[in-house]
């Protein structure tokens, strides 16, 4: 036993007060903390705990003298930091009084300290010069409970659709010839189709159970097999199967419905033209209906205006195609028809032609194509008919009067697939930090000459910043999609034009985090991410569409920002510009929420961690851009600027408010959900996440909110560092985070991960 | 002929005064060349110009009434605006003075506002409601001329090479065996290696010119025929071929270099290993002198050593292999051996197994493949001897004694690879810009109710604000490589280690700025853009792992920020971070500007488009950083922080610290260059271009900047309308841009671009 000048009753906290004063972050609520627990501590003389009152003084910190002494009174100790204690501050503190004091005993009040503050064994590891028997991760918290949290209702569904992915049908294998890939998912996509799957989001009455919730948790979880399967799929059952469910009626689901879930009538949905991508009401392909003959005649009029990108068109029999209808020489906007494409003997019917798309960045089990029409002739009833007829005696008749409407009602049909195909972008990204945390627990790399062994990447602050808020911000994102789902299924609201608003812009915001954090995730893997062995390329390739498909990015977040704009009343489309402006005028008297400094410098941990600071600051964002929108825009008009033309002007700043109102939406729907989590333990490490999500988001604009003042340059630091902070406080738990995505564990081939 | 309540005075103004007036950016010294040209306008009477004046006052605009007035007389007049004309809006004026006035004088001093404020067809042409006779690009500059800069003297290896291009060996296709893509990509490499290419970074006696310049120029343009190529023959003739240049002797020089230039001796460069990806000091082969054989044992000690990724590997004959060079049971650090790996019957030699990567994300023309030796044996002689040796008494020999300086010696040779690195990214990305933007210019979107015509995809504000900063950028950088490689090359300066740091952080910046650039240009190009047809997918994948390659991004930017820290001085490694400290102890004490308030608010177009301005912010922010790690790295030192923990622990500050510092250094550079171009015109080009990526650049940091009180709120806005602004005034040129990167027209083969 060596000697220490320090009293046992001081030699206790000294680990802690070297541990508080190397970093940076001491607030005052931090102080509290220690000054609390000291107050508490009956162990400690009136003189012991002057002193130790006297080292947490901000205005006159302890010297380095001091520090250094602490530093070697620790080390000296030859104690071992064994990080897989309970409390391993506390314990390597209790050790240290042993080794000098022969005396041991166990603090309640440092442990309270520990807690509190959140010190993780990461962050003071490296301080003391003493041997440390390292833990990669903590097992605190259980992977299966925080599964159970996120699957909520649909734990059945999900646990059996993982084991169904365990069927040797679903291994994953290097695919490069496309006849061949494409073959192989079709025939995944049939098994699928035999276990009741495909029909799953169907009525009873068509092999199906009407969860469609249910079917998009499943959609996100196929993306852990493969990113062609879960297209091909949502093609087939999603948006073929889905138009004829949606915008047919009882004929079609009769005659149809139920082949079609079964995968016995394979359809393609012909929507999109090659000369205009995005601008479905402007496409070319026509159907006219013809009395004498009462048949609808589809036809493509130029080389340009053949239907582009369709999904499955090289193994479809028949394919659903958006034209423009033609009844008595008028017309009636877009509808849909049933158009036969193929014969029983797989030989293209007269009239239609179909090409390959060739060989894409990914997605190359999906048989995309394109299809033109040279007067085909399909009879009437192949009209999905629900939203507008041409009745018996050859005339139009819709219930909507308005074409608008009646465009935008059948369009509304497709947001189940963006939250689909949202969801998709949500399990590539999960899985693709899954295979880069698993890498990142394991592999070592440079290290510091004294010490024998390199450092895990996970341990490099780098590191951590680079793949943690993607962590969190994947939690956020699961919740809030789920409930999106859960709005557009719920038969009580049958107006779904805010959902549609909203998911327009969670899709986009989603799937271009997907992207960016699969592109981190291959970084954050070396060249080893780069082989498509390890799964991450692939990810890469197929998720990278998604910012495209079922709307693209861009047009979304504009429809979205419009919504926003005409307080979701507009028809999101230039016809209704100036109903938008009328809403307008409201909004301009809304009163913004008045700038406080006191507020706008306010650095407290418990101001900066609470939801209701990370709320606020969302939603001033989305209302002041929505205020300077309005109030540019009625500008412009009141200048004789055309409507179309002002809407030009301010299209950078429609993103911006496009991408403000997702976050708030994505934020609170998060943290209304936290709010439900009964026990303590996961609702606290589920707020932490979602504080990460919101300080990291906020931080993504900092630059604004200091243009505006909303937050001073202190408080903006302050943020940044506390992104930093809570990286590194969630490092222990951070296999658990990703282990808790559930991806089925023979879906984890990626060698690496091994 | 109708009449105007305008005087004809007035009314020649009028075009000019609506088009300012609808848009925000009347700045002072805007309205001080509207003033000027007035004052200057012998044409005026005192009362109209007086008239004019007072429509000039931003304190007291004109009224609404006033500019929907200006607007009526602007549209009932039915002239046609024609956007070809060279100076458009004025001809649109006189064409309006002659209608009502039947009277048609052009004025010079109209002109001289049209080109003073920068006012592009495109600004205005939504807002008169007259006819426009469109043209999608303008003419005014000249591509070639452009192209002719950036060449500079490497204009003559520059065009031959790019008539090899056409050569029918590098026609594009689609590949997806990699073992025909391979066998196709080294037959591409051999014919290069016929014409000279190969060879021409050597000396004369070896078959080159020494242009290892115009070696790095042709580099970047072989990426328009393929990504594959690029690497294959880097690999080849720069590592492989450049490590026997660089590393080895006369000797080796003679039987070598020639056959290597000629691809008769293909050969791989084995450094990296599995287990220590970035950490070539700590890699684990071994290469163990035998003095009784006088020979040199290679060994890959456990099953992670391997060799890993090393291109090549299929089809070398030999590697140059880093090892741990033990001598008389001494370890003299790594060095460089060449390693024969297979017979003339392309058989492996007994000891050696490889090991094929298979397939990756991209690249998948070169062979990637794992390398194991089992106590290879070969003759002493195969050392690359030139700053290490073993005589011939069995005895290690180096002139440079410290082991640390002899290793960054020879990882100095590699410089010249991550130049090429980054200028490969640098073509794929123009290629990109150049694919995305021809489409923009013919692709039609959505449209006004009133216009028949969609709208060109380029003519959106977020299309504009999506790609042209990108084509700033890469004019920047384009200059910027070619002068590092300049630097590199030059025999005035030995000393290449403020080249090397300076390289590091750019290939850094330069190949993250490629990866997003392709990945803008993909989504820019929506569907279309997935098909490898269009070949921005191939770009992605090949260009996604120059991040990783020739030095982790991370890693490099960590190395760039010491360098800075250790002002160039010290030796990159743990080992030096005294001598770092050492150094910082200067920097402390530099002072740094001071900032003052009516700087940070200044906003006016003459400040925020002067590269002083620019140069200043830039250089602040490298000088701020630097200034405030230094202080953090002191600060924990003093508390008895082990200094590698301090590094660690200011590691994401770092990482800023070598962005800043590769930002300031770029833009240095690029506006050096601009001085010296000799017209004008294209001078005035370059400077425009310099500007928007300064400002794009200055916005990036946007948030630091603020938190800094370096620029103020309004600032921060202002510039970021400038930078909307000059995408837009960039757009008449946007064609010409990217014509002048020379792409060959038998590369440019994506359809999207016919």
């Amino acid at each position: 036993m060596q000697d220490s000048t320090y009293s046992s009753e001081i030699l206790q906290y000294i680990p802690f007060f070297y541990v508080i004063w190397s970093d940076d972050l001491l607030t005052a609520s931090e102080i509290d903390v220690v000054q609390n627990a000291i107050d508490a501590d009956n162990s400690l003389s009136e003189k012991s705990r002057a002193q130790l009152f006297t080292w947490l003084n901000t205005n006159n910190p302890p010297a380095n003298s001091e520090l250094k002494k602490w530093k070697r009174t620790i080390s000296n100790s030859s104690v071992k930091l064994v990080e897989s204690e309970t409390y391993p501050l506390t314990s390597l503190s209790q050790k240290i009084v042993c080794h000098y004091k022969e005396e041991c005993p166990f603090n309640d009040q440092l442990k309270h300290i520990e807690i509190q503050l959140g010190i993780q064994p990461n962050h003071y590891n490296h301080l003391f010069d003493v041997e440390v028997v390292h833990k990669s991760t903590s097992d605190f918290y259980s992977a299966d409970a925080i599964d159970t949290i996120l699957k909520g209702k649909h734990s059945t569904v999900v646990d059996n659709f993982r084991k169904t992915l365990t069927e040797p049908i679903f291994k994953w294998e290097v695919h490069r010839d496309k006849e061949k890939f494409r073959e192989t998912v079709l025939n995944q996509v049939k098994f699928l189709a035999k276990k009741g799957y495909g029909a799953m989001a169907y009525p009873e009455a068509y092999g199906g159970t009407g969860d469609m919730e249910g079917y998009a948790y499943m959609f996100e979880n196929m993306m852990f097999a493969d990113g062609s399967l879960s297209i091909k799929f949502g093609v087939q059952f999603g948006l073929f199967g889905g138009s004829i469910q949606k915008l047919g009626t009882k004929k079609h689901h009769d005659q149809y419905l139920t082949k079609t879930g079964k995968t016995e009538l394979l359809g393609c949905f012909a929507m999109t033209e090659t000369g205009h991508g995005s601008n479905v009401r402007g496409i070319k392909t026509t159907a006219t209906y013809n009395k004498a003959t009462d048949e609808i005649v589809i036809h493509t009029p130029g080389k340009n205006d053949n239907k582009e990108y369709i999904g499955n068109a090289l193994q479809s029999k028949m394919a659903t195609v958006f034209a423009q209808l033609i009844v008595e020489g008028k017309n009636e906007g877009v509808h849909a028809i049933l158009v036969p494409l193929r014969n029983k003997e797989h030989e293209l019917l007269p009239g239609v032609t179909v090409e390959d798309n060739g060989y894409k960045l990914g997605l190359n089990g999906v048989d995309n194509g394109k299809i033109w029409f040279d007067q085909v002739a399909v009879p009437r009833e192949n009209l999905l008919n629900k939203y507008g007829d041409i009745k018996e005696d050859g005339s139009y008749y819709s219930e909507i009067k308005n074409p608008n409407k009646r465009f935008f009602t059948m369009l509304g049909t497709l947001v189940g697939g963006r939250i689909c195909v949202a969801r998709a972008g949500l399990g590539g990204a999960k899985f693709a930090l899954a295979i880069a945390i698993k890498h990142a627990l394991k592999r070592r790399q440079f290290n510091d000459s004294v010490k024998i062994q390199e450092d895990l990447l996970m341990d490099y602050p780098t590191h951590q910043l680079r793949l943690t808020p993607s962590v969190a911000s994947a939690y956020v994102y699961h919740v809030t999609l789920d409930k999106m789902m859960q709005l557009y299924c719920d038969p009580s609201e049958p107006d779904k034009r805010k959902v549609e608003t909203q998911v327009a812009g969670l899709k986009s915001i989603i799937t271009w985090y997907a992207n960016d954090t699969i592109q981190e995730c291959r970084e954050a893997c070396g060249g080893k991410g780069y082989l498509l062995e390890n799964r991450i390329a692939d990810l890469k390739g197929d998720v990278d569409i998604f910012t495209t498909f079922e709307g693209d990015n861009t047009v979304l977040l504009l429809l979205a920002a419009k919504g926003v704009l005409s307080d979701f009343k507009s028809e999101f489309n230039s016809a209704g510009f100036s109903a938008v402006l009328k809403i307008l005028g409201m909004q301009i008297n809304d009163k913004l929420t008045t700038i406080n400094p006191i507020y706008s410098n306010k650095v407290d941990k418990d101001h900066l961690y609470n939801p209701k600071f990370h709320k606020h600051a969302l939603e001033y964002r989305t209302r002041r851009l929505t205020y300077t929108l309005a109030m540019r825009i009625r500008d412009y008009i009141k200048q004789g600027v055309p409507s179309y033309q002002a809407f030009l002007k301010v299209q950078t700043h429609l993103l911006a408010l496009g991408k403000a109102y997702s976050n708030e939406l994505a934020y609170s729907t998060f943290i209304d959900f936290t709010q439900d989590i009964e026990d303590d333990k996961n609702r606290t490490l589920f707020q932490k996440l979602g504080t990460l999500h919101a300080l990291y988001t906020i931080r993504q604009d900092a630059e604004w909110y200091l243009e505006q003042g909303y937050i001073g340059g202190t408080k903006s630091k302050a943020i940044r560092q506390r992104v930093e902070r809570l990286c590194s406080e969630l490092r222990p738990h951070i296999g658990v985070l990703v282990d808790s995505f559930g991806i089925p564990e023979h879906c984890m081939t990626a060698p690496i991960t091994q």
